[in-house]
C-alpha cells in the first residue's frame, strides 16, 4: 500500500469560525494549519499547526500556501492580486480568488446579482461627490450608507434619517476614495439566510433557511427554521443554490436576503461559515464548519438538515468589560440543554465571545431559553 | 475586575479519549494540557498543549499536575502511589487516586462491590495453584480467565472451553505473579452498559443505558437506548448512580452489565469517558465528554438526554493493514447523514481507529446505515 495521505487544509486567519473548523477537522483527521498573526489568536491557541505571519504580505501567503493541500479563510481580509496569481500557479484555493473578490466588493457584488437576473434591494454606486448628490435625490427617507469593502458586524454600515446629513458621513470617505453603495433604508418584516455547501464538480446541499435578528448591523440571534410562510422558504433555498452557481462558490456560501414589501431581495453574501449557520453544530445533522471541510477537499457532502428547531443567540461583550467566561458556571447552571461555545477571546463591549445554542420543539421555547442563557453570560439581550 | 482565569486541565494519556475531550473543551474553552509519550499521538496532534513525559514517572507527574488546575485521565495506566501522594499534598486529581485503585484492579473491584452488596457474576480470585484448582473446580464447563490489572479490549481475558486447561494458561501468569480473576462463562441475554457522569459535589447525571456488542471482548457496537425491558433499564440505572456513589467516582464511570437469567450483574467499571458512551457525541444532548469536563472541573452538569435512537460502530484496523483514512470519502459518500469519527492512529489489524454514529429513529435502520458506513471504511461487520 501506498503511504495513507492525511489531507491538510489551510485556513487563512485564525478566529472563531477557523476555531470551530478545527472541531470539525478532528473528527474527520483532517489537519488544520492557520495563517495567523497571533498564537493567541482563537483558533491557534487550540491547535497545534499555526504559522505566523499576515494574509496581506505576498511572501507569507506564498510560504503557506506551499504547505497545504487546501486553502480556504477565516475572513476576506486577504491580497487577493496575490492569491490570483497563486491559483494561476496551481494552488487549489476555495472559495476562488474570483468568488472572494466578487464577495468582499458590495457595490461589484450587487452589480453582478442584479446582472445576472437576482433580485436585490434599490442601490447605487458612489465614488464622487456627483453621485452621491444623485443617489440620495433617488431616495425619500432614511439613507444606508456602506462602505463598499471591508464592514463587518454593523461597522461601515450607517444608517442617516434625514438625507440632509449624508453628506457630513459619505463626503470624507469619498474624499478618502472610499467606494460607497447608497440604499433607501427599508423597513423589513424579516431578515433571512440560507447556507449552501458547494463542491468544486458543483454538487451541493442547502440548510434550511434561518430568521436572522440584527441589532445595529450585527447579528444577535438566529432562529431555525425560518419563521416565515413555506413559500418564502423554498424561493430562499432555490436563490441560495442559484446565487451560489452564479458566484462559483466552494465551500460554504451565506446568503442574507431581506424580505420585505412581499418579496425577497439579496442583502449580502459571505463565501464561508457564517454566524447565521453556528446553530447548525448543534442543530443540524452536519455542521457548517464539517461541510465547508467537505465541500473545498471535494469530499461528499453531509445532509444539512435541521434535527429540530432552535435558536442562537451570541454571546457578546458587556459594556462593563467583564468577561463572560466568568461567568460560565452560571450560565451552565441556568439550562442544562443548552449549549455553549466560548471563542476564548478577550472581553471588549460589542465584541462576539461565543454562542448559545438550544434546540427545543417549540421554537420560542428554544428563543426564550438561549436568551436566558446569552442573558446569565453577561450578554445585554434587547431586542 | 480580576484578571479572568481560564480554566485548565491536565489529561494523563494522549489517546483517542484525549482527543474527543479536546473536542469539548474548545466549546467551553477549557484548556487541555496533555502528559503523552509521542506528540503524534491522537490528542497532541491536534491541539497546543503537550507535555512529553510519563505517566509511569512520578517525576513527570509531579511537574505536570504544577501546570494545570485538576487533573483527568485519558487511560488508567498510571503511577497511583506518586498519584495519591500528589493529593495529599493539595493537587485536585479527578477521578480520585483511590477511585483509580478500585477500578484498575479487577479483583478489588469485584470484592469491593460483592461487599457493598451490588450483582455481580460469580467468581473467585486467584493468587496460587492451590486458588486456582479451588476456582475450577467451583465451575462446570467454560472458564473465564482474567488478569487483575492492565486488560484491555479483550486483552487479558482468556475464554477457556476446557476446564482441564485452564493450568496451560494461568499457571504461567500465575508464576510471574499475576493476579488471576476466574469466572463461569454465562450465557449472556445482553450485555449493557450505563454511563454516569457525577461532580466532586456528588450531584450525578445518569445516561440512557445501551446494548454493547463485544466480539472477542472488544466493543464493536453500542445500541442507544438498550435494547431491553423498560425494567431492566430502571435497574441499570439505578445500579450505576449507586456504584458512583459507592466508588466516590468524579467525572465519567462507565458501568458495563451483564443480562442473564433475568438478572443484571456488573461486569467492569471504567472512571473515564468509554467507548459505549461515544454516540452521545452526535446522539445526546450532551456528550460524554464535555459532562467528563464539567464534572471535574465541578461545574453543572449538562442534559445527558439521548436525542434520538442511534447506533456507534467502532472503526477497526482491517486485516489487510490498509488505512480506513484512505476509504475516507468511500465511506461519506455511503450515508450522507453518518457521523463519522477518526481518530488520528495508524491503522494495524484489530486497532480501534474510529468511530461512526447514525441517529434514526428506527433503531434496526441506525445499525444497519451505521453498519455499512464501518464497512466501506474497511472495518470487518461480522456480528
Amino acid at each position: 500500500m501506498s503511504e495513507t495521505h492525511r489531507p491538510t487544509v489551510g485556513v487563512i486567519g485564525g478566529g472563531q469560525l477557523a476555531r470551530m473548523t478545527h472541531q470539525a477537522a478532528i473528527a474527520l483527521d483532517v489537519e488544520l494549519r492557520f495563517l495567523a498573526e497571533d498564537e493567541a489568536d482563537p483558533a491557534p491557541a487550540v491547535s497545534r499547526w499555526t504559522d505566523l505571519g499576515s494574509p496581506l504580505s505576498q511572501g507569507d501567503l506564498e510560504r503557506f500556501v506551499d504547505t497545504v493541500d487546501v486553502v480556504t479563510f477565516d475572513h476576506e481580509v486577504v491580497d487577493l492580486d496575490a492569491l490570483t496569481r497563486l491559483e494561476a500557479a496551481g494552488a487549489r484555493l476555495f472559495p476562488r480568488p474570483d468568488t472572494l473578490r466578487l464577495v468582499a466588493d458590495k457595490a461589484g457584488m450587487r452589480a453582478h446579482l442584479a446582472e445576472a437576473g437576482f433580485p436585490v434591494p434599490p442601490w447605487s454606486i458612489v465614488r464622487s461627490p456627483a453621485d452621491l448628490a444623485d443617489g440620495v435625490a433617488a431616495i425619500a427617507g432614511p439613507v444606508v450608507v456602506k462602505v463598499s469593502h471591508g464592514g463587518y458586524d454593523g461597522r461601515g454600515v450607517f444608517v442617516v434619517d434625514d438625507p440632509a446629513d449624508v453628506d457630513d458621513i459619505a463626503a470624507p470617505m469619498l474624499a478618502r476614495g472610499t467606494t460607497l453603495v447608497l440604499e433607501p433604508f427599508l423597513q423589513l418584516d424579516a431578515e433571512l439566510a440560507v447556507l449552501v455547501a458547494r463542491r468544486p464538480s458543483g454538487d451541493l446541499v442547502v440548510y434550511d433557511p434561518v430568521t436572522t435578528i440584527q441589532v445595529e448591523g450585527m447579528c444577535r440571534e438566529v432562529v431555525a427554521p425560518a419563521e416565515v410562510d413555506a413559500t418564502i422558504v423554498a424561493e430562499a433555498r432555490r436563490l441560495g443554490a442559484a446565487i451560489a452557481e452564479s458566484v462559483d462558490a466552494v465551500g460554504i456560501l451565506a446568503v442574507e436576503l431581506f424580505w420585505a414589501d412581499d418579496r425577497l431581495t439579496v442583502n449580502e453574501l459571505a463565501a464561508r461559515p457564517h454566524n447565521t449557520g453556528h446553530h447548525t453544530i448543534d442543530a443540524a445533522v452536519t455542521s457548517q464548519f464539517e461541510n465547508h471541510l467537505r465541500a473545498v477537499l471535494d469530499l461528499p457532502l453531509g445532509d444539512p438538515t435541521l434535527r429540530s428547531p432552535a435558536s442562537m443567540v451570541n454571546v457578546v461583550g458587556p459594556l462593563d468589560g467583564s468577561d463572560p467566561r466568568d461567568r460560565l458556571a452560571r450560565g451552565l447552571g441556568v439550562d442544562a440543554g443548552a449549549r455553549v461555545h466560548l471563542y476564548g477571546k478577550a472581553s471588549r463591549p460589542g465584541r462576539k465571545l461565543g454562542h448559545v445554542t438550544v434546540c427545543d420543539e417549540h421554537v420560542a421555547v428554544a428563543r426564550r431559553r438561549a436568551q436566558a442563557v446569552a442573558t446569565a453570560l453577561g450578554t445585554e439581550v434587547d431586542w
